[in-house]
């Protein structure tokens, strides 16, 4: 019997152990899918590198998925959504999402004003990404972006309610106070973790959007609508969620374990310039 | 006529931007000869990478080099020269240099008490090398080692001088200074850029130590010993100083230029996983 394209995994990717924050909310919200996560741990970070290299890792990545039969790729990561999703779409056989156009969706839905900031890497605040799906749906729409290039490794670093990542995220958000922003969307998947440190510093008044889970919500839209939604709970001990890195199994699968509420069993390193 | 090997330039390595500034101090002691240096942008850093990684990146870089005929190679970056050395030399025919050795030489010269402190990436603190290189001549000396990951990022964002960088520094190095260690490797070639916020922390009492003087030092006296020294002066325009990295010329450029006496007038971007 040909075996069930439903049941085949979800392929989501990250550079590294952000795009977890994407695979619990999948996780949550559509509990019988099958998960293989890739994170480029040996070449992370991304938000500071060139498009021209996202996208060759990103190609890479991809062709290492596909090796896994995955019926659909998650871009976990702002910065490869910004700069890869375009190119993989054109490539790939598979339907593609990223976390960019879910995020600017949330805020259209939830802004006020139509005066919406943005936070993220170098890589995804330089393209200008979210100011273009924005504005493609509200054209009086203003993004205000602001790069935060310290708050990946205070992150990594656990500092997620230190005075030093306070200070920082005072020095990076004051701009965007001043301009009267009414929503702002957290455009770094490492950024949810030290959400309560941004609310504090943007007040009540500013709705976080978090483009992770309104992700998982489009995934499923998109999985039923071409009748990929997976029907079948896992069997027990199947264990459905694979981890695969580049560099430092053990320390992602620690880390992954932190804020994961389903027990990471194992990670395997592999070499993905050779996909 | 034979090409004379003594022109052949020198080869120079490092992840990123911080090997600019041994690459500096051999340009200052050894101003005849020529320099290829290769900045690995695209997977910067290794710090916090595994031993298997960071030495098959290496061996990468070390083909690359060699491809420019380069007499010997520099392993400027701590990380590297903890985690490669050992297999480039094993490996290769031209003479390898790297940053450790000299660092902890110099730091035996100069401790009076013994008990030295190494603050570097958590991969060069978690490889033991300068405890191993040190006690091996002096076996009564005591070595404290202390990651600083944060450092990294802290430079590259330009916060050289700054309270936060001192509020970081300060939590780092606090429990070196109870240990009364009256010397100190800065462990990492992005540390001298940092040198006056530690010198102040640590106070006068603490010797700094850079291992990138101690390394041109040491290169020196190897080219002059293997008779490889170059006594030709560079023909005016032959540009003597060529840099490459894996990714983001432009932006190395500009931060090269920010700390080197010579100006760095081209670098090319090229695919290192090629080579």
């Amino acid at each position: 019997m040909k075996e069930d394209i439903r049941q085949a995994p979800i392929g989501v990717f990250d550079s590294g152990v952000g795009g977890l924050t994407v695979a619990r909310e999948i996780m949550r919200q559509i509990p019988k899918e099958r998960i293989v996560y890739f994170g480029d741990t040996a070449r992370v970070p991304y938000g500071n590198k060139s498009k021209e290299t996202i996208t060759r890792f990103s190609e890479q990545i991809a062709r290492f998925l596909l090796s896994h039969n995955v019926k659909t790729i998650v871009v976990a990561c702002n910065t490869a959504s910004a700069y890869a999703l375009d190119t993989l779409e054109k490539e790939l056989d598979v339907p593609i999402i990223g976390v960019v156009r879910p995020g600017a969706k949330m805020a259209l839905a939830k802004t006020r004003n139509g005066k919406v900031g943005v936070i993220g890497t170098e890589a995804t605040i330089g393209s200008g990404i979210y100011d273009a799906y924005i504005r493609e749906v509200r054209t009086d729409a203003v993004i205000y972006g602001k790069a935060c290039p310290l708050f990946v490794p205070l992150v990594e670093e656990g500092l997620w309610e230190d005075p030093v990542t306070e200070e920082i995220a005072r020095r990076y958000l004051s701009e965007l106070i001043d301009l009267d922003i009414d929503t702002l969307i957290l455009g770094c998947t490492h950024y949810p973790l030290i959400r309560s440190v941004i609310g504090k510093i943007m007040g009540e008044d500013v709705t976080l959007i978090n483009p992770a889970y309104e992700t998982a919500i489009e995934l499923k839209q998109m999985l039923k609508e071409r009748d990929l939604l997976n029907d079948v709970e896992p069997a027990l001990g199947s264990n459905p969620y694979q981890f695969y890195v580049s560099d430092g199994a053990e320390k992602f699968k620690q880390f992954a374990n932190s804020i994961m509420k389903y027990g990471v069993l194992s990670t395997k390193t592999i070499h993905i310039e050779d996909y």
